[in-house]
Parts: structure tokens; C-alpha cells; sequence
């Protein structure tokens, strides 16, 4: 059986009148005489909607529940699907999580999916049916509703194809495809034919929102491309496949985060295990910190640094306030209006001066590069947030990314 | 193990402000030491939205993706009303059907129950916990979500005090009880402190809305007191319960149901079986017929004439016209704008000239009747629509319901 996953996010399923033209679209699909798996996210903002309702019961929703209430969008959406698609005349059925036999561990807010029971998807797949999956969810214990986390419908459908053996797995979303670099702060940013899961990795990590890296890791274990095209039009999209099989670039695209904050525990005495001491102590609370950097003054005391996303600052502020103590640190010092700019592509490592010519693009321009982290693929440098739309596009003009055109070979 | 069980109504959970004050309510009762088990319908109008969303999307919506998309109105109160009573600091947990083991048949849009398996929720009950269960809806196979018709969430509180031997069982509305007339028709109808079982399920089958005839067959098969009180004050309500344990009155209530039309099959030649083949026509379409009449005239011909509901009425008479000509028949003759009014009361058999009187008040009023049935505790007559109001008025007067109030003995 020749699968196809498909993914449609929430803006591609947002009324009634979207809907049935994705049902068009599936069953274009369908007749091409593949299987087709449809995951589908909750219609438009009906998952914020469902989150402001629960905010007006309680500041701190509790996760068990959240989870229950936020997995209703999802049911929705595949619900009014799979009517669309009997209505034009083919066989189909709506599955949940549970029923799709998504099997996640206990953590009801963020699960991790530990096996997926193929059984029932294969049986409807055999007799024809389009199967349409909601995503985002999943269960655990038997009957427990649990939901993945952020980009969880990408992980969803990441997840089918590879449980199902698909060739290739598509993501339908409101944009052309992946870019140099996001197209509403640099107008010239080109859209990439394809790039490297690696290289997505890192993207999508660094801020870009069009694909969610855990889809990105399930494809790359797995061998499959995923395919992320725009619902609204025939446009060609971004293939996200194996480095090997793409011709070498060194730099692949530009991507900002403009939601990070900065905090600096200070004048901490020099021992061994520190940063460990404080990044055990940060995930204990479970905050993810995206960058931790330890900078050795004068009389053997060291600022350690963290960079998280703004949504953790405030409890990381908490957390390192009370580690001051039992550190003899001086203090904790905070800076919540910082963002971060990087850039990404397999050639980083092996042509010499990148990262120069990233500094000098910043240079020119009066931008000071507060901290900087590399890998072998990507360079990251945090900045004031009120400079990041400059910093970008003086990059993306550097690199000359508006004239990329990344081959297979 | 002492149980209460409650059902919320969707009007009573309308508001995330609303759903707080329902918890007020629940803790309160919690406070007695009673174990509580909530049975929440959709909030406001949800299932109104999410059944126009499926028109938008087809005219016809699948049984099954429409039990589906329906009950995702009460898993968000469930999941909302649960994090109400966390927020206010006692232990809670919500429960959509599948979860509280509400086994029911195929049938995804109108499912009896068949079974409940009270396992878990009394593993939930013995915790201390209130358990939050999802009104409306059960399961099938398995894991299929089913839906248990209209009323459902009266059904559900009934069968969970019959499975697990509530004492009592309340149903929290937005009137103040059950009333010798719907207010809104007849100014000075009164509340009744008790109703026999027998009695409140001929008024809700004669158009009442304030409880579904399921749970009264539930609650009288068992042998537990069902308590409508107002979901919004302190009213005492009406105690549904055995009649040998209340006071004989003649006369009860008087009802009305404005969305009802009669269909006649005109000159069926008489032969045995006629009315039981047209019966089964319509049942195998589904078609819940209230009233069937047969009159003979001249030359041994029968006019039939069924009474339904004013959403069967198409279907019916396509129905009949196609039996026309296998019968004989000379054609087929439809009056959609018809209404029934009913008086109910335990004693309409044992007292004399209650028919008389209630057919005399509708005769000054020049009122015509079209149609009588009755019961031993029920006199309905069909009449024309435009007349219901002066009817139950002239009616409900005659009988001075407006005084009445029953007591237990």
C-alpha cells in the first residue's frame, strides 16, 4: 500500500468554505490511487479561543484538563472534514488520537508519543477510506487525552508516516514554502526548492515557524522527505530531504527570534559543575534554555549567562534569585528585551569567514552582538530586539539570499 | 458510599462566570459529605454553532462525524467546570463518556445505554474526588463516540444515580421547577412541590421541556427521587417521585406542543393490518408517530390519520404518498399547523367529567378540536395552531391549576 500524510494547519482548514476545498484537494490526491492519511489542526483561532475561556476559570488551568478542552478543536476540524469528503462522494472516517492509536507517555501538556497502533489505520486505508487524523493528540494509559506540545499536528503526521511507511509526507500551511529568511521582514527573501533536515533543524529551532523540529527529527530518522507546500495554491512548496542528495550552500537562510530575554547570575565563585548545578535547577521547573554561556572575570568569579524564550523568564529570574544564596553569586540581573538572529547552512563549518561576514554585516550597520553560539551549521548572535529587523536583512543582503536557488544533485 | 448525582443544564454553565458559580454549588454540596457526581451539558448555544457549522459544510452530516463534532460541546465544560473546582482548591476530575464507562448500542445519534461501568468512577468517589462527567454522550465498540439523543444529558445523570445507587438524583435548570403550565404561556401557573413519575412523563411527552422522559423511566424503574431545582437561587423546586407517596389530584398540568402536523390517507379500502403496515413503513424511516387514527366512512373505506412531530412531517408524507397506491388509497392530505394541548394528572380516570370539562372550556373559547387521545392519566387534543394560547389558558383556568399544590402524604 503506497501511503501518502498529509498535514493542513488551522488557517488552511479556518471556515466551513476552506474546509471543503481541502476535501477537494484530498480527494485530488486520493484519486492519483495512493492512500491518504489527512492530519488536521484546530480551525483557525479556536485553539486561543478554548485557551482565553479556560484563562477567565483560572489563571493556572490545570494540565490534565487543559489538555481535554484544547484537543476539541481538533476533533472538530477532522469531524466537519470528513463530512466534506462524504458529501463529494468518497469513502472517509475521522479518527482522534485515541483512536488513531497514538500512544503517548503520561505528560498531558507537552507528550512525547512512545509507539503508534497502525492496526486500525490500516484497516480503514484497506477498504479505501481516507483516514483523517486529529492532530496534536494523543492517549496514554488507555483512555487519558494528552496533546504534544507545540507544533504537535507536524509531529502528528511526522509520526503516521513514518509508523505507516510512507514515501513522503506533506505539510500544508498558509505560506509559499521555507524561505531565506522570513518574507515579512526581508521582501526579497527567495523560497527555497529544497534543504537539508539538518539544516531545517536548526531554522526552525532558531525562530522560523513553518515547520516544528520534532516533525523535522521523526523525518530524518525515518528517510523520508517532508514536503511543506501552501494549501491556498499549486505552488511547488520546499522538499526537506537528505543533505547528501542536495548540491552544497553555504548559507541556507536567515531567521530571528524576537522573544527572548537574557539573565546574568553574577560574580559566581569559580567550582566545577556550576552551570550544571543551575541548568538541573531550570529543568526541574522545566525551562528550556536555549543558550547557556559562562564568562570568567577578574578574582576567579564567573557571570553565568542564560538566554530563554520570554515565556520562561520570569520563572528563570525566580529560580536563579534563589540559587544566589547557596552560590555566593552577587546577583541576578535581567534583560527581557532581547532577540535573537541567526544563520543556517550545511557550509558553515567548511568556508572559511562566515561568521566574519556575519559580524561585519552587523557592524556596519551600529548593531552590538551581546552573545554568539555556533555549531557546525549555524551561528546565532543575540541582539537588542529593537535592532533584529535591520540585523536581518543587512544579512540576508550580505549572503545575497535573494538569488538562492538550492538544487538536488 | 453515600452519592448525590447532579446534572447542570446548558444555560446554567453558559459563562465561564456562570461555571464558577455552578462549582460554588457543587462544593457546597460537597461540604454535606456526600460524594458528587456533576453531569454537564454544552455551554449556551455550543451545539447549536457546531450544528450549523456542519450545514455549512453539508446538508446531510453523517451520523457518525456528527456525534463526534457535537460532543466536543461538552467535553469543554467538563474540562472547564473541573478546572473551576481545582481553582477553588478541592480535588476534581473531569470525565468525557468513554471514560466514565458509558457503554451504549451503535446507533451514533440517538445510542441508548446499555451498561455503565462504574469502576472508575468509583475509584474517583472513594478518593474524595468530585467527578465532572460529560452529559450526552457514551461509547460503542469501544472507543466510537456515540450520542445519546435529545435530553441526553438528563439520560446520563439517571442512569449514573441507577449504576451506582444515588439516593437522589438533582437536575439544575433555569426554571424554578415543574409548573402546572409553561409560565410564558399562562402568567399565574404554579410550581408543583411533587409530581408523580407517571405524571411528569406524560407532560414532557406532551411537549414540557424542563426533563427528558428518559430519565423519568430510569428514575422510576429504580426507585430514586429525581429533584428540577434552578441552577440560579436557592428554589426549593419539584420533587419528581412515587406517586403512592403523594397527595391524589385530578389534574396536574397542562402542556403544549406547538410543532406538531397531522397527515391523512384518504379512502384505504378497510382490510386487517392497514394501520400496523403504515406504522412499520414509518418506523423503518424512523419516523416517531404520536397519534394514529383511524375513521371509518361510507362504503367501507378508512381515512388513517398520524400525528408527528413538525420535523418528521416531509419525510411522513413521502412515506404515505408512496404507500397510496399498494393500499388503494385515494390520496394523501398534509396540515403542518397543527398544535396538541394536554392536561396529565393521576386522577383523570377516577374522576368523572374531566374530559367534559376540559372539552366544554375549549368550546366557549371556540376553539375546535380535531384530534382526542387519552390515558389513563392524559387527555390530549389536537387543535389548530394559531389557537394554543387561548386554549392552555382557558384550559389551565377551568381546572385552577393556578392554586395548585401537591403535597406528599
Amino acid at each position: 500500500m503506497n501511503v501518502l500524510v498529509q498535514k493542513y494547519g488551522g488557517t488552511s482548514v479556518g471556515t466551513p468554505e476552506r474546509i471543503l476545498r481541502v476535501a477537494d484537494r484530498i480527494l485530488a490526491a486520493r484519486r492519483t490511487g495512493v492512500a491518504v492519511v489527512s492530519v488536521v489542526s484546530a480551525m483557525g483561532h479556536t485553539t486561543d479561543e478554548l485557551m482565553e475561556m479556560a484563562r477567565k476559570v483560572t489563571p493556572n488551568p490545570p494540565r490534565r484538563e487543559l489538555a481535554m478542552l484544547l484537543t476539541t478543536g481538533e476533533q472538530i476540524s477532522i469531524s466537519l472534514l470528513c463530512m466534506a469528503i462524504q458529501a463529494k462522494g468518497a469513502r472517509a472516517v475521522a479518527l482522534t488520537g485515541l483512536q488513531s492509536g497514538i500512544i503517548t507517555d503520561t505528560n498531558y501538556a507537552d507528550a512525547r508519543i512512545k509507539r503508534v497502533r497502525t492496526q486500525r489505520l490500516r484497516q480503514h486505508l484497506a477498504k479505501g477510506e481516507v483516514v483523517i487524523v486529529a492532530g496534536y493528540q494523543g492517549v496514554s494509559n488507555g483512555t487519558e487525552i494528552t496533546t504534544l506540545g507545540r507544533g504537535g499536528s507536524d509531529t502528528t503526521a511526522a509520526a503516521l508516516a513514518a509508523a505507516l511507511g510512507a514515501r513522503t509526507c506533506e505539510i500544508y500551511t498558509d505560506v509559499e514554502g521555507v524561505y531565506t529568511a522570513d518574507p515579512r521582514q526581508v521582501p526579497n527573501a527567495a523560497r527555497l526548492d529544497y534543504i537539508a533536515y539538518e539544516e531545517m533543524l536548526e531554522l526552525a529551532g532558531s525562530g522560523a515557524q513553518v515547520m516544528h523540529p520534532r516533525a523535522v527529527e521523526i523525518a530524518m530518522r525515518f528517510g523520508f522527505p517532508l514536503l511543506v507546500k501552501p494549501s491556498y495554491s499549486d505552488g511547488a512548496g520546499t522538499v526537506i530531504t537528505e543533505g547528501s542528495k542536495l548540491e552544497s550552500v553555504a548559507i541556507t537562510g536567515v531567521t530571528t527570534d524576537k522573544d527572548i530575554g537574557k539573565i546574568a547570575i553574577q560574580k559566581v565563585p569559580d567550582r566545577p559543575g556550576i552551570a550544571a548545578k543551575i541548568l538541573s535547577a531550570l529543568a526541574r521547573e522545566r525551562i528550556h534554555v536555549r543558550l547557556i554561556i559562562q564568562s570568567v572575570n577578574e578574582g576567579n568569579v564567573n557571570d553565568v549567562t542564560i538566554v530563554v524564550k520570554r515565556e520562561f523568564i520570569e520563572r528563570a529570574s525566580a529560580v536563579l534569585e534563589r540559587m544566589c544564596r547557596s552560590l555566593k553569586a552577587s546577583g541576578v540581573v535581567c534583560d527581557p528585551n532581547m532577540a535573537e538572529i541567526s544563520i543556517v547552512g550545511s557550509g558553515i563549518a567548511s568556508t572559511s569567514g562566515v561568521a566574519a561576514r556575519m559580524f561585519k554585516a552587523l557592524a556596519r550597520k551600529n548593531i552590538n552582538i551581546d552573545l554568539i553560539s555556533t555549531s557546525t551549521i549555524r551561528i546565532a548572535c543575540v541582539i537588542d530586539r529593537r535592532r533584529v529587523d535591520d540585523a536581518v536583512r543587512a544579512v540576508h543582503d550580505e549572503f545575497k539570499l535573494g538569488r538562492l536557488k538550492r538544487r538536488a544533485v
